[in-house]
């Protein structure tokens, strides 16, 4: 099995991160709702306040290999806050690419995750997930989440496009 | 009708912040989890990089009144952000106190936070909300929210507290 590292994303991983994030859109069947592009990702995520932080995991390449690393997997996670608890991480994408799963790969992005949660002070590290991708609400559950929806019933809203102007009466 | 005012928060403000989450809390039946302290809520958003952005409604005194403004809801929100959409704003709470709901004081909080997204270059605005709190989903849907964990089946899921810590091997 080849050596896999998880790092922090660099400026120049745009473009391998806008790949996989089009392919999570499309496994998780609502790629119509992509609309950034690699220089919105590079401005968003490399100015000085980014507004996001990514993981990759990357294949390193067996010695003699004339290929290079391979980016096959993201995290991509950002700070919130809960009025209860103080500081908490978000992890708002997480994708492997399928020829690469069963390796533990996705469970290392979310250790990773877990380990930048805590060294950064935040006492809770949530994430949403679709109900039919039981693959990783398996996963999830296994490593200790909680499903709150399911246990608290909570509902995720969101205003969008035309409703938020309206809101904002322009 | 008291005139009402909907204004960002100050750190002095903190002592009645926490009042109110504490009142959220109680009529979300779930007070017990919360822990944090008007310190921390006072490092937590005022300091050079604030970890969250909070609005109050305060009850503005008649003419006359020797009584001084009242903060009687608040709305506290921070920045994530959508691989698909970009920038987006994340409403963890919204509150007006019992005795001074049907004056709209929540709609002017919500109001407020999508104005505040916009001039943030915000594409979206999402929130939480348990589902047998009917009175809030009526409101967010009128006001043209969509329910994604209906539409969708997105489902909220949370690492915290051991589970993370066995998580980062710690």
């Amino acid at each position: 099995m080849a050596a896999v590292r998880i790092r922090e994303a660099e400026e120049g991983d745009c473009g391998d991160v806008l790949r996989l994030i089009r392919e999570l859109a499309e496994y998780e069947k609502l790629s119509e709702q992509v609309t950034i592009s690699e220089e919105g990702l590079r401005a968003d995520g490399f100015g000085e306040n980014p507004f996001y932080h990514c993981l990759v995991a990357e294949i390193l390449p067996a010695p003699g290999d004339p290929q290079g690393p391979r980016i096959v997997g993201y995290g991509l996670y950002c700070f919130v806050y809960s009025t209860w608890k103080g500081r908490n991480i978000y992890l708002e994408d997480i994708y492997v690419m399928p020829e690469y799963r069963g390796q533990g790969i996705g469970s290392k992005i979310i250790k990773k995750v877990a380990e930048v949660a805590l060294d950064q002070g935040c006492s809770q590290f949530r994430l949403a997930v679709l109900e039919w991708n039981k693959r990783a609400i398996d996963l999830y559950k296994a490593l200790g989440a909680r499903d709150l929806t399911q246990e608290e019933g909570w509902h995720a809203f969101r205003f969008e496009g035309e409703a938020m102007e309206k809101l904002a009466g322009r």
